[in-house]
């Protein structure tokens, strides 16, 4: 029966975000378009989603109802809203399909409400669905624990593009944070944001912070682990946005064959233990 | 007890690793040089090891016996041959002290010999007493592990200096045998060390090597995962010598701790398990 | 007057690099979109230049007379092929404007027309629209001049997606012949493109390539310099195919307010002397 | 007559950068140890200057007549101190001789006395003599002369060991004095040294600073030309402290074939026009 392709329902499906994910569905193998989900009275209701995203036809107009669109699917790929995606893993779970979110800033209500419906769903709940950067945080982690914070400074380095508004990136300080996680710390207590004029000799334990904007990069994160003689590198690029959506797909596919419950993307990478 | 700074002797101490392990336990806090063996009728028996190594009178001379000297010490360093290497391993099994053996080479009957002597003294031997390079290659199975080979590409990259005489470096093998085994696959079957005029466009699964060779860069090792829109690097930069040195040290404080056994660097970092 | 927007007319307007021409003109301050040409019998002819390129209606159908097109307008884009740009060449002479040329493969007798159609129109012409590209080069010229052979060590590393078929790619080639030039030494006679197994030590003077490949990498290029104790790199990253109608451009913009002539990319940055 | 090695004599010899000078004129073909001095009643007087920088006994001892070393010699070594600087120009003057000086902190009058004696010496003055950091400041200026402000964004990276005190390093300043001169503007005046929290889009036309410190790292620079699309990046790294050394014992074999006059490192490396 996996032999046939995953049947995906995207909701959100006009957005940015939903058309990437039309877009890599439509390059993978083993995934195929079932719905496209918009909110009643967008504009785009009843236009064909290839066409939308700019793939071609697809034959797939994009509609108003998700019960009707999950009834026959095998998953969805939802980067909506809290109070959407909570109303999605309901549905999810009515249909025990999979449910992927990449919604971010949900509530502990809702994050226990999509607990409540992984029970009959499979849920893979992620803030950053790249799967280089979740590696890249259990791999932290990892050198973190094994490193002596004597003999081993970390900094974290990340680039963004000119139009970024804050400092360090979320993902900067998420990478930070597995680090810590890693020594038995607390990040905040111990980061380092800045460096200027008369600094005095780097404090052992600390964790340093730089940032680098210019340009169009989409993302650049690197971990330094710095020792006397040696330099190990933890490093991660995004070339394109698309890492996203590709991520989700992937999740999915992963979740086709498991038992309802509540994953992360580590679980998709098999580095939960 | 351990209070005591760890009392250590240096076998084959007036060659250049032993220079060099001599300088380093003399930076060590925790660590005090004990002994300093170097093979009758070296040159420089009876000289002060200290003078030798450039870091001024120490007040151990070099000497002979070194079963006088493990008497009464903790542990021994030795970068030395194999056989000096299976002798000292029996010599430190009756002392009952710790062993860190970083000499390569050892045939199957040399290790069965150092296996038996682990049974009472403690043991640490490694090929590479890099703690970054051990790292590396558990990070990068354990990467090639999580990553669809259908899906990211693994490339090992290294950079030495001009006089090196052979490509791709032994870590840069060693590392590319990391992937491999993360992966299920045999390394050399699937590897790829040349790429010139008309290559065709990459296999999946395989292993790419490239070599950059130039100026005094120590060593250099890279492990790209490549992916569709993202870039995993993993990277160790050696910037000098002393790092070998150094591991040795850091294992051998490791291992005053710890019960008679035969152990490897990925015990030092915590990371078998 | 150049107060007023560039008019610009694109040639093979519906290709691929067509519509990244159409793009990125439509996101330049000074430049506007004033025709877009495809070849007698093309399906696209008569349909909107912006919706095919994806940027929403532009008012601009599709047309099939260069000339017609070339009267009102101050410059063209031409990313054809060698017979087309040609002929467009002359059209611009008549025309008496700007023609940027980032067509390949042009025969000696191409070029030669070329350069006599630049008697009348402004003509900038290159294999490579970047502009890092293009200063990198000269940097890299510059830089193999400055440092001599004997103590300093070229090599010239490139990384592309796993579908590329050849190695090293045309830039990299370029950038070794840049190298080359600055050692006033032949590049073909120095390369070394393979290194494996026993290669011996680094014969001095070489100018060395290495060539990864993996994922989606648009295009990755670094020239290092090793010399005793340091290391200079000269790098640039392609982060996606827009840069060279974006080079184009910049390029025509450029060429506005200079005098008939055949120019390159150098002269647009102002490397020319 | 030039076939003969350069005698040169090392001033402030028994320091941390006379030593290093003492061993890489050893290792250098063309030059040879002509004298070694040391300041009245200090203690290496009288000792072989080989022997104090570790590379065995060369048949010079450590004196202290500047002027009767210098008047067979070729040329003279000087990281000492202005007042010292000065008065060794002088004698270099009456010796008619090659004088290098990597001494920093002079003031204006002690400038104007060293120019005065460089109409019969042959001075090369540095404030910092490596090759490749003179040359990456030269790349860096024209790359900002080339690179149209409003599109592309440059970025200072530096890391230095876990010592260091002050942020940013001298270097990276120098390296964004060099880019603000390209660009001409002012540096400080444009300058971003501190990134942390809400910053807002980065300002076109700013020169920002970021900063790591860890581990036993030398000195690394690099200098990101950040555009749309692409990425430049020029890079230094320095892995030890003889690069200095080694910048002007090449400094002195330059300049035994010039007329007299005062010269930078831009000459060294035939970057001056």
């Amino acid at each position: 029966m996996s032999d046939n392709p995953m049947k995906l329902v995207v909701v959100g499906a006009a957005g940015r975000m939903g058309q990437t994910l039309i877009r890599v569905i439509h390059e993978t193998g083993g995934a195929v378009l079932h719905a496209a989900i918009e909110r009643e009275g967008s504009p785009f209701v009843g236009k064909d989603a290839g066409e939308i995203a700019g793939v071609g036809n697809l034959g797939v107009p994009m509609t108003v109802d998700p019960l009707q669109a999950f009834v026959d699917a095998d998953g969805v790929l939802d980067f909506t809203s809290p109070a959407a995606s909570v109303a999605f893993a309901g549905l999810a779970a009515q249909a025990r399909i999979v449910h992927v979110i990449g919604t971010t800033g949900c509530s502990s209500g809702d994050e226990e409400k999509i607990r409540a419906a992984a029970r009959h769903a499979r849920i893979i709940k992620s803030g950053n669905m790249s799967l280089g950067v979740n590696l890249l945080g259990v791999l932290v982690e990892q050198a973190a624990r094994a490193l002596d914070p004597a003999q081993w400074d970390i900094e974290v380095l990340e680039m963004h593009h000119k139009h970024k508004v804050d400092a360090p990136s979320g993902t900067a300080l998420l990478l930070g944070q597995a680090a810590a996680q890693g020594r038995g710390i607390d990040m905040l207590a111990n980061a380092v944001k800045v460096r200027d004029g008369h600094t005095g000799a780097r404090e052992a334990g600390t964790i340093g912070f730089a940032t680098l904007r210019g340009g169009s990069i989409v993302g650049d994160h690197s971990v330094l682990f710095a020792g006397e003689g040696e330099l190990v590198t933890l490093s991660h690029n995004a070339l394109d946005r698309s890492i996203f959506a590709r991520g989700a797909v992937t999740a999915a596919l992963w979740g086709r064959e498991r038992k309802p419950g509540l994953y992360d993307m580590l679980d998709v990478l098999g580095l939960n233990n």
